[in-house]
């Protein structure tokens, strides 16, 4: 371990970024890149991740994968530390998920290890900040002008975003009518539960907020759970800080959220929708690019380099 | 049926609003107001309607009241035309439902019709202007401090609501954990649907947005409804524009849904975390300013004159 290479395209090399007091030069990837490297952090699409990861692995890295390109091979550990460190292995490959099935999966671990969960219904209130820098800065630049009463054109998305709320941009499938971000979220939180026909349904909607996900949550189990006891497994998980505070009326929200590495779990309650007294409903905020991207990657590599 | 005449407060009480082109002063509201009226419409809370309701009834007027004040009282029909006309009656008053009650409502109705409705799961995605003139203007000047940098002191609630979503702001109930918003959805649309018993879990989330609420919806039907036949159900119905492209990625938004009268709804397709294929999932947006408030009180009065 010598310390740490910075890998970009051509267009940012050169470039420098501030690191423990260091100054670390931007360099442009290539296929020698990964001489040397013993941990290999992938965040740059699929595509770039299918051609360079295999070379990174021949050149005797193990490689962190924040993209959606090995999340479903059988042979790649799709990883979330909190939920299912077990899964982690000398694999050469590990994923780190989709940033909802990551922050999703870090609140129902602690459930599902206690009482086996038989379904989960979602509905998600997702920030900016999962569509990049640029989507995040559109909603900025939209607000603005509608609130100074100019026009905007927006360049990143096909419609205007400020004071407005629409279904995840990725492709809708033209049969099942899941956009591709709610295929992930139920795919890998599949894997990441270790149950391959858990029934789960979600609705993936992108919210004027910037950096912090929420998701609306009824998670139904095998026998009758309360809302006390589901709410003490919570206090006591790894990542989980519980805000539930009904005389005060006071959640978990993306402003309290927000640059902290926790998971915000609240509004714990009895869902009415089930007689059955099996169902509890929920409501989970966390930081989309700590627990739902950067942190979970390094939290596997701890893993992987802990005794 | 003579004209219009606007009642208030004494403060507000000598102002002027335009009416078809007439100008019409404002006067206090006094146990003397209602003398020659005919239907009066309630908008000022519940504790104004449960004084001055009976006041008006003895009058001689039909009252169409917008509070929550009658809205359970057995002998008072809770009305969306679209959904429940034949409740309508000669009774002395007639109460307008919760906006997320009265916009969900217009898109079961036609489904409920055809095919039984067994369970409601939804989470909203509420605009300011539920809350009023006050909580729209700090949604915007909060917004404008974020974005200037600057230091800005929440008036109308108790956090900040720039780039935020939270919890619903009125009451929890200390005991189930529901607030007093999500409880009223639960009662309300039982009491238009007809079905008193019928089971529904709703988690009720405020949003940056101005005036219009969405709804992601699970709706479980009686037996197997698939997505084209309820499509074709929600096309030919009152008060429904179907926006559902999946190709396009073009579903409701509250940007095309503000100043409109008709519910929006799209995204409906077989929810995935019902095997048994009896449950559909969908989203729906509505303007919470017109088809949740003023636009179906006056729908309320335009049915009661009908011939």
């Amino acid at each position: 371990m010598g310390g740490l290479r910075l890998l970009a395209s051509a267009r940012s090399a050169g470039k420098t970024l501030a690191f423990r007091g260091a100054t670390v030069p931007v360099e442009e990837l290539t296929e020698q890149s990964f001489d040397g490297v013993d941990i290999a952090f992938f965040s740059a699409g699929a595509s770039i991740s299918r051609r360079f990861a295999p070379i990174a692995v021949a050149a005797g890295a193990q490689v962190i994968d924040n993209s959606s390109a090995f999340r479903m091979a059988p042979e790649v550990p799709l990883v979330v530390p909190e939920a299912n460190a077990h899964m982690l292995s000398d694999a050469p490959i590990v994923a780190n998920p989709n940033c909802v099935a990551a922050i999703l999966t870090v609140a129902l671990a602690p459930l599902h290890q206690r009482w086996s969960i038989t379904r989960l219904q979602m509905a998600t209130y997702q920030a900016a900040s999962g569509g990049g820098a640029e989507m995040m800065a559109e909603l900025r630049d939209a607000t603005r002008a509608h609130l100074d009463g100019v026009a905007f054109q927006p360049q990143v998305l096909p419609h205007d975003y400020a004071f407005n709320i629409f279904s995840h941009n990725s492709d809708v499938d033209p049969e099942t009518g899941y956009n591709g971000e709610e295929a992930k979220v139920i795919a890998e939180t599949r894997r990441i539960l270790g149950q391959p026909r858990l029934p789960i349904g979600v609705t993936c909607i992108r919210v004027p907020i910037l950096r912090a996900h929420g998701i609306a949550l009824s998670v139904r189990f095998e026998d009758h759970v309360s809302a006390d006891a589901a709410r003490s497994a919570l206090e006591g998980a790894p990542g989980i800080r519980v805000v539930d505070d009904r005389a005060a009326n006071r959640f978990p929200m993306p402003s309290d959220a927000s640059g902290q590495e926790d998971v915000l779990v609240g509004r714990i309650r009895q869902d009415q929708a089930d007689p059955t007294g099996r169902t509890l409903a929920m409501f989970i905020v966390g930081d989309q690019l700590l627990k739902g991207a950067a942190q979970n990657a390094v939290q596997i590599a701890e893993a992987l380099r802990a005794p």
